[in-house]
């Protein structure tokens, strides 16, 4: 069932992955839950800082200090805006960066939806077709490997 | 390029999605660094208490603590295991709740390899055909949906 280890992998011993582990760097920048939030507003379109703490059910103390992280991330850009007769204002935008933590926010979601069930989840589908999205492991050769025939290599 | 919103997602105004949401519900059970550090390591293989703690690096208590709550929240299962002349000892084995998470660990990790790169990050490999594993959307009818062929429905 585990996934095979192979190079420097397989002689890892007990020493900690630390830094050489992507899943690792990724969490420490992005992964809280209010992060997983805001972005997932902003997939919804959000773009403005009002709609984000209330989308979110933030204090708005808490939204800025979460949007201030992630456009020093990279993942969201802040622009200026202004409507007639106001002040110049600015709403946050999603970058490539953002747009391509996707599959890992509904990864997350699938399996949310999977094993913590809850009435009113909602679905994601496409539309051309109709029929349910899912996020998966897929080779570039259009396999979709088992866990036991993943190999790890570093 | 947001995703579009159908049904009562598209009519939500600024209310919260609150426990609607499964990503937050995902997140607020699972939804640490440590947490997913040992997952990856459930993955790789690792059952013991020892070799955990050692390979993500933490303190006894962080790990008992967090594996503890693995546990409970079903991820990993504590099954009982004795070497000759020892006392009776406890590992850990991953559940298929454990192993659905799998997709959602490796889409975190391929965005900390694109975006935060680092000498020495492990690849993904299948290893009948030797490409590269990849996280990706897909319809069930095979389509892999652009961000705004992207429905979500309440």
């Amino acid at each position: 069932m585990p996934i095979q280890l192979a190079g420097k992998a397989a002689e890892r011993g007990n020493s900690p992955a630390g830094d050489h582990c992507p899943v690792d760097r990724a969490m420490q920048l992005i992964g809280s839950r209010s992060t997983m939030l805001l972005m997932r507003e902003a997939y919804y379109g959000t773009t403005r800082f009002d709609a984000f703490a209330a989308r979110v059910g933030m204090t708005e103390a808490v939204t800025a200090k979460r949007l201030r992280e992630l456009v020093a991330a990279g993942l969201l850009e802040r622009r200026p805006y202004q409507e007639p007769g106001q002040r110049t204002r600015h709403e946050y935008a999603l970058t490539e960066r953002g747009l391509d933590l996707m599959p890992a926010l509904f990864a997350l979601g699938q399996w949310g939806r999977k094993h913590l069930p809850h009435d009113g989840t909602p679905m994601l589908t496409h539309d051309a077709c109709g029929a349910p999205v899912r996020v998966e492991l897929r080779c570039t050769e259009g396999h979709r490997p088992r866990p036991e025939e993943l190999v790890i290599t570093s």
